[in-house]
């Protein structure tokens, strides 16, 4: 069984070292009580409760999936995630970033994903039961009536209930203005919903009395496709004014998909045969509403691949150490074994290290977003709001797609490090591989994403929000360009960033003659800032840890020393697939689209 | 569930038109009566028995996987596996390239493989169980003495029994001199055959009245490490003189494993408790007739990820062209529906084309090799013969890994086409990827076959069957070097070709310092050598689809346009790859190697 242990170490490093987070949060009203010493202690207590209460559920939650009861349509989930969510509600982590007006505790958003990367280290499928809420809090944070905040948020903070976002149909998932679910006003002002929605995770389970379901659907009246949607809230249970349950609203799970990976989880088809919802936000503006939650859950997407990294390479390393087989091809190392264990040969060295610069990479993109967010919700100054919000916008998609790409290659890798062991359900591997993979598809396949971000949030507004990163890279270039210690990251990255101004402008020439240019760019540009934001932060992981060094007698030489060592590997092996894509975003759309007699 | 559709098409247009197998096999006596009638006539009936018996199992098969019966450790294969096996014998096709003095057809070893290249598209898992076979009819048709081959070879030919290969042991997958099954001899001259083996492919099941096994084990005597190793012949019912069936071997299934893929196919611990087995070749030299198994294997491997390519292609073309979603970025292109259909996306076209690229180049590599092997074994002329076995050395661990690994990466971009339905189990794609994995992984890890292409295939003849590829590419480029239409092609080629003794030359003087410079580079190595060959086959089949398309009025014109623009595609987008990978090969073993903090 795969082992797993909390990576506080490096949390810490980022959150204090690189960060400086303790300074930025106390500019902060809203976090001007949050100590360093109450955060350590949280995410101290948050890896233990994810390594003895959702771990050991992993592999076995894997082999049992959910299973659904004809008789009553209800959902059973694999033994003990029940009783480990009782745990996680009695903890109170479910309401550890949730605002204090609804009984939340009004922590930072970034602890909350530090703790989410580690339950999704732990176990992916259990983790969104409890993530997909937090999406539906969110939503109805911003968008909810007075009254829907008062009866559904302190039972979603408290996690007494979950909720889930209910969108995709068999004939629309990307394409939400084809959705065909309908809601009929009532004389009341309640509103009948009908409808078949499919791919609905957490739908159903017993983890909770009741569920909060959002759900899309079209008034009477409404425009064709998506200007026409509006998102109302259906729960399982209707709630009486004083908070208690009432009858079952007549929206149910309809069948289970047997899927890839993520067994534990129960991926619904509901069907809502007249349930009882409340409009969330105005009439037709309910992809704005969803958004709200789709932003969030993409970043929590961008997470779960950042957990599957981190467990898979923890489990890769140990066993490259602890496997024997062959002799190092530069002579014999372990002299009294019968064999070396492979981590004496470079080809297993570069597999590791891979793994590692993108999980430490990853976790420092992550971070770094997530205090973002922190600030964009909660600056005293407007101004730094509006502008984190747009940093935020432009981060969200290069690191769901980013994050989940590389992260699939990462559990690939890891897999292979393990040989024919990977490819058998008792070590793990294999499952991080195929839960990982729903990763580059939902909430937005990578290739919406890549769209989003070059379509929308670099050329929909002439590249401002790109220029702010660009402003960024080139302080730190600025910073350390006469640095020679610093060059073998400095160099690559100063070349690329001054790249991309230029290219962005040829491709937003070429997009206005042809459309299709952005779409034939976007995957390749997307991977180009992915290394961009990958090596900006490795290059100032790599800053603190030459400081921390040259102070002298440093207590943990080797954590910086292995900085050092990954973010050199990472510049030198890995970040040069920028060049690569650079040169492959520039072909044009003719190559793709010229292609009827090839796709005949 | 997926739809297949043999590539009769694709297959002749490269035997016929761009290797003109028919003018080559009229010089080998062997083949003298091989009409092309002859080899179309049976590419087809293999592709419908591919289409209409293997195919449809291959879902529920996956599904349903192999049942251990833990009473007499019998296996049970998943439902209409074995009557599908029964029509296989009963159609011939097991003995379609077997020696005609054990009653084989005596046809090429290339038909062979188109044939297996169908039955893997269809179902892999259970080509596995006949493929294997096949393996294990090589080495006793060269290792074999007189009365093994007259006991085994007809009904390994016939198919009435299945071979397999017993060389993984818990401890040892890869370093084969660790294994600890023991071998002693008895009065009689037989030995009797102590030991546990694991991963064992198709190892028991209920197909077939005998299974063949072919064991690695230790003779008491025999010298340490992997030049003890003799081969043994175990059946699972010993074989009296006239050939009918004796007593049960203690040689028996002790447990199946539980897979990420391949569900149909048996995967067996094998226990061996004083099994009667007899020697195969020479004493000590078990390892040399293991190889003739492993390269036909590894050829097998490649062979199974282009069927996955294949099928994979097949449906997500298919799918782009119903699926509706979305519009095009470049304007509304069916007008009549509610949407367009997903092909419009230049970024689904890229994914699309990635796959066919993939999968055709990659069939190209596989029968011009296969056709090698014919020549190599059936040429009349002896320099031909060893010239040729030369290349097949160089040429299977490329086609084994790169094949293995662009197989795995183009059945996940074709899942990905089908978005969330990709993930589920219905549509088969998932499948795909799952049993595509294990490619990479078993018959030597692609880790291995890439230090088995450098350390031993390149570096270790000082480069002489390198050259003789070199020299295939130039005489292309010396062709077509002046032919502008030709252009796009030969440059990149040429420019990598040129390359390439450079780099090699450098790589051999680095690894003569320290060996380790052999294992830092090989996995680029093999990569960027992948490209190579691909790359010449790829402007071969342009080549050919240019003069067709000269002829003026030819009736299969989307065929061959269809050929350049995918040409043109793979050189414009993925061929740009080996750039990447010289790049990355020549950072170097230190980078690998001085990471001792970075994995402490």
């Amino acid at each position: 069984m795969p082992q797993y242990t909390p990576p506080l170490r490096d949390m810490q490093f980022l959150m204090q070292e690189v960060l400086g987070l303790p300074a930025r949060f106390a500019q902060l009203p809203a976090y001007a009580d949050v100590d360093t010493g109450t955060m350590d202690a949280i995410l101290e207590e948050a890896g233990k409760f994810a390594v003895e209460v959702v771990q050991p559920l992993n592999l076995s939650g894997d082999a049992e999936g959910c299973t659904r009861n004809p008789a009553d349509s209800s959902v059973t989930t694999p033994k003990g995630f029940k009783e480990a969510y009782a745990k996680y509600v009695e903890g109170g982590w479910a309401a550890l970033s949730c605002d204090s007006a609804y009984g939340g505790q009004g922590l930072p958003f970034v602890l909350n994903q530090c703790l989410y990367e580690m339950l999704n280290s732990a176990n992916q499928a259990w983790a969104m039961y409890p993530g997909l809420s937090h999406g539906a809090y969110e939503a109805l944070h911003v968008y909810g009536s007075d009254e829907q905040k008062k009866l559904y948020l302190p039972k979603l903070t408290s996690g007494e209930w979950t909720g889930t976002m209910c969108l995709t149909e068999p004939h629309c998932g990307t394409d939400l203005g084809l959705l065909r679910t309908k809601a009929e006003p009532q004389a009341d002002g309640s509103y009948k919903i009908t409808g078949n929605k499919i791919f609905i995770s957490a739908g159903e389970h017993d983890m909770t009395d009741n569920i909060v379901h959002l759900v899309l659907a079209r008034l009477p009246d409404a425009p064709k496709g998506s200007k026409g949607i509006s998102l109302f809230l259906v729960p399982k249970f209707l709630v009486n004014a004083d908070g208690s349950l009432g009858a079952r609203n007549p929206i149910s799970c309809s069948g289970l998909e047997h899927k890839m990976g993520i067994h534990g989880n129960a991926t619904a088809q509901i069907a809502i045969d007249g349930a009882v919802g409340s409009l969330v936000g105005q009439p037709n503006k309910g992809l704005q509403a969803m958004f709200v939650m789709m932003n969030a859950a993409r970043l929590g997407v961008a997470n779960q691949s950042l957990g599957l990294m981190a467990v898979a390479y923890e489990n890769a390393l140990a066993y490259a150490k602890d496997r024997l087989q062959m002799r190092s091809l530069s002579g014999t190392k372990a002299k009294d074994l019968p064999a070396d264990p492979i981590i004496v040969h470079p080809d297993v060295r570069r597999m590791l290290l891979t793994a590692k610069a993108y999980s430490e990479g990853g976790r420092a993109m992550m971070i770094a977003t997530s205090a973002l967010v922190d600030e964009e919700l909660n600056h005293p100054d407007e101004a730094v709001r509006k502008a984190h919000a747009a940093q935020v916008a432009l981060l969200t998609p290069i690191l769901k797609a980013f994050l989940t790409d590389k992260g699939f290659e990462v559990t690939v890798l890891c897999q292979q490090v393990f040989g024919g062991h990977g490819y058998i359900h008792e070590t793990g591997m294999e499952q991080l591989v195929r839960d990982a993979r729903i990763n580059m598809i939902y909430e937005g396949t990578n290739g919406i994403q890549a769209l989003d971000l070059l379509g929308r949030k670099v050329l929909g507004d002439q590249g401002a929000a790109l220029k702010a990163l660009g402003k960024l890279v080139q302080g730190l270039v600025e910073e350390e360009g006469v640095n020679e210690r610093m060059a073998d990251f400095i160099n690559p990255l100063a070349q690329l960033a001054g790249q991309m101004t230029g290219i962005t402008t040829e491709l937003g020439l070429k997009a206005l003659q042809n459309p299709d240019e952005v779409g034939a760019a976007a995957t390749d540009y997307l991977c180009v800032m992915g290394h961009l934001v990958m090596g900006y932060w490795w290059a100032r992981m790599a800053q603190t840890a030459l400081r921390a060094l040259a102070e002298g007698d440093v207590a943990d030489k080797t954590f910086y020393e292995g900085k050092l060592q990954t973010a050199r590997f990472y510049f030198a092996r890995l970040f040069p697939e920028a060049g690569l894509r650079v040169r492959t975003m520039r072909t044009g759309s003719k190559l793709l689209m010229n292609t009827d007699a090839a796709l005949a």
